[in-house]
C-alpha cells in the first residue's frame, strides 16, 4: 500500500440501463458474485471471487451509462479522517462530503469528493469481509488454490478504472502528493513533448491502480478492469464472450503500458470492461516509464501498435 | 497420411521483393533456418526447426509476390507414380509434368500441375533429412525436447496455405477425390446455403493441410502458416513481431474454423505469414464442421465475429 | 491413419472394483461423459467431450483391476475384413474370433485376438456418432470451441495405452508389419543396446497410439492416457485430483519420450490414468528417436531424469 | 510496501563452494546477470533482468554452503536511521552494526543483525540502478515487454528465502511489529494446533517477502526463489535444467501455501532454488490463511499432498 495508508480501489459503482442484462453479463459472463441489492436504489452489489470485502462492484440502473463513483479502501478510521483532511487542505478537490456507514451494506462511513478531472471518488476504511470460498475446513483454513462453481470468465479482482478528463495535471498532483501513489508510466505529447497526456498511478507493487488520460470532457468512464491470472485466461475470457456475443473492442493482445495482457469488451449498456493478466511488480522506487505520443499505438495495443477507433472515442 | 499415400505440405515456393529484407524476416524474425541457397535462380531455401526434412520453404526474389507453387510430400515413389497418373486421368489440372531431380537441392524428381484454382502444386517422394538439433548422443538419440540456440518466433513446422480462386469445387474434387483428402470444414453461402464458399482440408490428422476460398481471382495466395506449441508463444510472437515492427494483420485471436490460436503478419514484400496452435485431432470419420455465411466472421475470427478489411482483399 | 486403414485406438476396456466410485472418479474427476449402461454385465459406457463416436471407454465392475481389451477403429468393413485375414495369417496372435454386433452399444463386429505381449485387442469398423455439443446451429453447424458444462478435468479424447509385457518383439513386429503402425521412438537396452526394451507406435500423426514396455509378466496394463489441450490444463487436472484426494502417481512434468506434458494418477481401483498435452506431429518418414537404458530416467521423465518406484512397479 | 517503509528484498548473499560452477548455474541457467565482481573478497554480484537496482544476488565462494545474510530495501535513508533504532529497541536481535557505504557496490552503508532465528539481515536505503534494458528509445522510454538476450530460466526478479530455524516466534515477532510485514499465511501444530510451525510473511501485495520454518537448527537457509511470469515458463525452466543437468528437488507443481506454481532445484553447492509464478494479490487486511499440520503435505506441495524427503531435511 502507499506510505498514506490507501490500500487499493475498493468499489467502483457502474450505471447499467437495464439491470436483468447487467446482471446476466457481469455476473454470467463476467462471473462476478452478487452478495447485495437495494431496491430502492436499484443497486446491485458484487465482488469478484478472489476478493474477501462484501462487494467491489455496485450497478445502478437509470439511464445514462458511466462511473458513478470510484472508492478507494485505507487502512484504518485514522487514515480516513486524516486523508480526508488533507483532502480538503489540498484545495484540489469539490463537493466534499461524507457519506453515512451502511449506505453501502457491510460498510462503514465514506469521504466523497470529485476530484479535477471530474470524477467522483470515495476513501473508506470499513467493510465486512465474506471471503473466497477456498477454505476446505474452514473460511480460511486449509484452502483450495480456486473454489468450485466458478462462472464464465471467473474474474478474480476489481482492479483499477482508466479515466478521461481535462485537467490530468490536478488529478495526478492529488494522487501523488495527496495520496502518496507512484506514476508507474505516463504518455507525453505536445510539440517538445512537455505535455502529460496519460498517467498511470499505483499505491501498491501493481502496474497501475486508477490511470488518467488528458482528453476535454470531464468525469467520463474509459474502463473498469478486472483480474485474471493467466494469458490461457484471456483466451478463455474471449471465447466466453463470442459464446455470449458480447461486443469485444479490442484482444486478447498485450499493452505497450503495464505489460499487461488483455481483452477489453462493452457490457450490454456500453461500459467498457476489461480483464487482464500480467505485468510488473511496481515498487516506489522504479523509474518512470514514458511512451511518448508517436508511440502511442504501441504503448496501448503493443501488437497492432495503433489505435483502434474505438479507444479515444468511446467511453461513458 | 491420407490413405493414397500423401503426407503432408512438404513446401511452399514464396516470391520476395528484396531477399535480404526476406531473409531478415523469415528467418530471424519467424525463426526458420537457411539450409541452400541457389545463386542463380535467386532462390534460398530454409526449414523450420522441427523438420527432418532439407526444407520446407523456398523464397524466390522477383518483381512480383505470391506464391510460387506448394509442394506435397508423398509416401513413396511408387506412390508419386501413381498419383501422378490420377492427376492427369483426372483431367483435372493443367501444365502438368515433370521436374528433375535435384532442381530443389536433396530433393529427387517432382511432378507439377496448376489445379483448377489456379494454383501450382507439386508431388515427390525424396528429400534428405538434415534432422532437428535435439538429440544429445546422436542425431535422433536421446533427444532433448527442443534444440538451443532457436531464434525470434521459432515456428516448428511449415503448416497449411490457404489459397483464394474462382473453382473451389475443382481443386476440393481433386483433393477429396484423387487425392483422398477430409473435408475437415466448410463454409457455405448463396441464397439457399448451396455454394460452398471455402473449404479446408487434411490428409492427416491435423484440421487442415491446405485450404481454399472461393474468389474471383485464380492462383493467389492468402497465407503460409506455420505452427507453434502453444497460446503463450503465439504471445511470444506478436511481441518480436511488434519489437520487429513487422505489419500484424491480425490477432492474437482464435479462430472458429478448427479453434486454431493465431496471429497473422506480413512478410517484407506483402505476403501474408500466420503462426498458430491447437486446433482438434481430424480423422477421416470425423463429421464435416460447416458455417454459414452469416457466421463467417466468428468462423474466422472467433473472439471479433467480423472479418477485419484485410481478409477478404489483401492476398499476393 | 495407417495406410491398412487403422484410424485410432477406438476403446480401452478397464475392469473396476467399485463402479460408483468408479463413475466419480471418471465421469467427476476426469470428466468423461456416461452415454449407455448395461447392468447385466455391470458395465458403463463412457466418451470423452471431444470424441463424436458413441464410447471409448468402457468399465466393467469385477473383483480384479487392469484392462479387459483395447479396441481399434479402422476405416470401413472391407479394412475389418482384411486385417482379421492378415492377423491370422500373421500367426503372431492367439484366440483369434469375432464378437457380434451389439455386444457393445451403436458397435458393429468386433474382431478379437491376443497380441503375444498377452493383451487382449480388438479391430472394429462401426460405430454410431453422438457428436461434441459444440455446434449452435445443429450437432456440426456453427460450433463453438468447446461445448458448455463439462466437468473436473475435461478430458478431450482417449488417446493411448502403455502396456507392459514380456514379448514386446510380437507385439511390435504385429503392430508395425500387421497394422503399418510407425516405431516414433524406442527405449534400448542390454548389454551391447540390442534389446528393445520400450516401444511407442503409431499409426497417425500422433506421437504415439500405444505403447509396450518388456517386462516379465503377460497382458499388463500401466495406464490409460487421455488428451488435454495445453500445459495450463495439466496444471488444472492436477488441482482438480489434489482436490478430490485422487492418488497421484507423479507430474505434472514432460516426458522425454514424445515430450508430452503429464500428469499420471490412479483411479479407485488403482488402474494408472494420464492427462497430457503436447507431442511433435508424428510422420511416417519421421526418423525413430532412440533412448539408451541409461538415459530412461529422462525418456520418461524429463525432469527428475529417474524413474519414481511405482513406474515400473505398479501396474494393474 | 509496509507502512514502516520496507519494500522488498533487496538481496541475498549465498555462499558457493566453486565459483566458476556457480557461475554457470547462476548466470547461464537461472539467467541472471553480473553486474560487479570483487576478488578480494571472492564475491560476485547479479541481479535479474527485471529489476533495476545494481545487484540482487551476492556470491562468495568459501568452503560452506549455506546464506551469509539478506537485505532489505527500505524508501529512504531517513528510514533506514528509525528502523535500524526499532531493531535495537525490540531487544529481538543480536550482533548489531553499520557496514559502511561501497562495502556493497554502488550501495549506502547497511544496518545489520541476526534475527532470532539466526539469520543475519540487513537493511539499506540507497542503491544505483542499472536499469532493466527495455526502453528502446532510453533506458525507460518506449520500453518493450521484454529484452533481447536472455539466458536460460530467465529469472526475472528476486522475490523471497524461506528459512530455518528454532525461535520462530521471535523473528515473526519481529518482522510483524518492527517492520510491519502482514502474516500471510500460517502452519500451525503440536497437540492443540498451539504451535506455529511456519510463517510466510509479505511487506507488499505478494504473497510472501520471506518466510520461516521452525526446526531445531539456526540460521539455516531452505531456499531462494526468484519470480517468472507463467507457468509455462515454470516448465520451460524445467526443460532447462534437466538439460543442464541440475539437480531438481520438485516440481513443476503448485503450492498450496501461496498458490504460487513452482519448481526446486539445487546449485552445484547444494543451495536450494525455486523459481515460480503466480499467487494472489496479499493485502493487509487480508485473513491469514492457515494450515493445520495434518495437511502440512498440500500446504506445501499441493499436487502430491506430501512432503517429500528432502523438504524438510535438506537445507544449507
Amino acid at each position: 500500500m502507499a506510505l498514506t495508508g490507501v490500500l487499493r480501489p475498493g468499489h467502483v459503482a457502474i450505471r447499467v440501463l437495464d439491470m436483468k442484462a447487467a446482471l446476466k453479463h457481469y455476473v454470467d459472463v463476467l462471473g462476478l458474485i452478487e452478495t447485495a441489492r437495494d431496491p430502492t436504489t436499484r443497486r446491485v452489489f458484487l465482488k469478484a471471487w478472489d476478493e474477501h470485502d462484501h462487494h467491489s462492484v455496485v450497478l445502478r440502473e437509470t439511464d445514462r451509462a458511466g462511473m458513478d463513483y470510484m472508492g478507494w479502501k485505507v487502512d484504518s478510521p485514522a487514515t480516513l479522517k486524516k486523508l480526508a483532511a488533507d483532502v480538503e487542505k489540498s484545495g484540489l478537490c469539490s463537493d466534499l462530503g461524507w457519506i453515512a456507514a451502511g449506505e453501502h451494506p457491510a460498510t462503514g462511513e465514506r469521504f466523497r469528493f470529485t476530484v479535477p478531472t471530474g470524477h467522483v471518488m470515495e476513501l473508506f476504511a470499513e467493510r465486512g469481509q465474506v471471503g473466497n470460498d477456498c477454505g476446505t475446513d474452514g473460511p480460511n483454513l486449509n484452502p483450495t488454490p480456486w473454489p468450485d462453481g466458478l462462472k464464465g470468465i471467473a474474474a478474480s479482482r476489481f482492479d483499477h478504472c482508466l479515466l478521461y478528463g481535462e485537467d490530468l495535471d490536478g488529478s495526478v498532483k492529488l494522487f501523488r502528493e495527496v495520496f502518496g501513489f507512484g506514476l508507474a508510466e505516463q504518455v507525453i505529447g505536445g510539440p517538445d513533448n512537455e505535455v502529460m497526456i496519460g498517467a498511470f498511478l499505483s499505491c501498491s507493487n501493481k502496474a497501475h491502480d486508477v490511470a488518467f488520460i488528458r482528453a476535454p470532457v470531464k468525469g467520463k468512464f474509459h474502463h473498469a478492469s478486472f483480474e485474471l491470472g493467466s494469458w490461457e485466461k484471456v483466451l478463455h475470457a474471449g471465447d466466453v464472450l463470442s459464446r455470449n456475443k458480447t461486443s469485444i473492442d479490442l484482444g486478447p493482445t498485450r499493452h505497450g503500458i503495464t505489460r499487461g495482457e488483455t481483452i477489453y469488451f462493452f457490457d450490454p449498456s456500453g461500459n467498457r470492461n476489461e480483464v487482464f493478466c500480467g505485468g510488473y511488480i511496481y515498487y516506489p522506487d522504479k523509474p518512470t516509464l514514458t511512451w511518448t505520443e508517436d508511440e502511442l499505438g504501441a504503448a496501448i495495443f503493443y501488437h497492432d501498435r495503433k489505435l483502434n477507433d474505438a479507444f479515444l472515442s468511446v467511453f461513458t
